[in-house]
């Protein structure tokens, strides 16, 4: 029913992830009923920034310098590095506001079933970063499913015998949670994890 | 956290209809993760489909030409008019495949609380259209909301006079509904609405 290039529009916005067809219509008729100026400048701000963003050379995640602001910053402990699978989790441990370390992005997991090899993700880079001995301690925060879980068996067995004590985030029932909706696992998880009480 | 341009874009992403501030975060990672040719082509069809976008000069629904796909297509139905609020209107009612007149779109609604009169939106074009008396019936597809049921109220009481048939779309309860979870509103609108059994 409409043109080309409408649909076009429409198909463009459904690529993004979680959009499905009818937010993109939404979202494409929203930006046709706005100003020319306004759309020349939100294209504007897309190409410019995806044109500056890379990774920043020590620890992956999204940087416009060659450090990010975390690896740059003279306040954040450098011995402990959070080690996470895309530059979304950095975003998701830095909002609770509690850790001080560094991160390695990995940028993805290993996943035999997409073909995705250890040499694909950035391990060897994460290798290189302990050879200077400041680091003392790798929490481990890729996701818990199997990739996740596999990835992190991995480093352990990797990391562990160069002396650095490794450390996996925990698992278990989410605060608010209800034992009677938990999944099997996640309780498994939370029984074979129990601390005692102090 | 984010330098200034990666904190930008999410924003922009965030001021889109639907979009809260995570899923801004993730469309906005997930570009910044694309290759930069696919990233301005993206800006690319925003801008162009932006520029070359305007309003039928009949209907007013979105076009890329002068008059729009439907109002220029030979097989419509030029006698009946269906009157919507906003273009994505157009589309709901083109999904169902079984409306085969033509459109009117008013872009808004009347709404005296955030100062919308009848002269803000297109009522007298509406009404100029209706002068060439090939229209003998007006469909009102205004919202059934309170803005939505002023604006047929209003229509109806200027179109009426001048002899030309209107009607106002069915409210009621949606098919696949269940009566118990039904507002009082629809339910009443039901019952009012009630048809004989042919």
């Amino acid at each position: 029913m409409y043109s080309g290039s409408i649909q076009k529009l429409i198909q463009e916005f459904e690529k993004l992830p979680g959009i499905g067809h009818k937010s993109a219509q939404r979202i494409a008729f929203h930006l046709l009923n706005q100003p020319i100026a306004k759309v020349n400048q939100f294209a504007e701000v897309l190409v410019n920034t995806r044109k500056n963003t890379s990774l920043c050379s020590q620890c992956f995640n999204f940087t416009e310098k060659s450090l990010c602001n975390i690896c740059a910053g003279a306040k954040r402990d450098a011995s402990t590095i959070c080690v996470v699978e895309e530059p979304k989790d950095v975003l998701a441990v830095e909002r609770i506001k509690e850790y001080n370390g560094i991160y390695h992005v990995l940028h993805g997991a290993i996943s035999p079933m997409r073909g995705i090899g250890p040499e694909q993700i950035k391990i060897k880079e994460l290798l290189y970063r302990l050879k200077d001995e400041t680091v003392s301690e790798i929490i481990l925060a890729t996701n818990p499913n199997v990739e996740g879980e596999a990835t992190a068996m991995y480093l352990s067995r990797l990391i562990k015998p160069i002396g650095v004590k490794v450390t996996r985030i925990a698992h278990g029932i989410p605060i608010g949670g209800d034992l009677e909706y938990a999944d099997e696992v996640t309780l498994f998880k939370a029984i074979e994890g129990r601390r005692d009480i102090l």
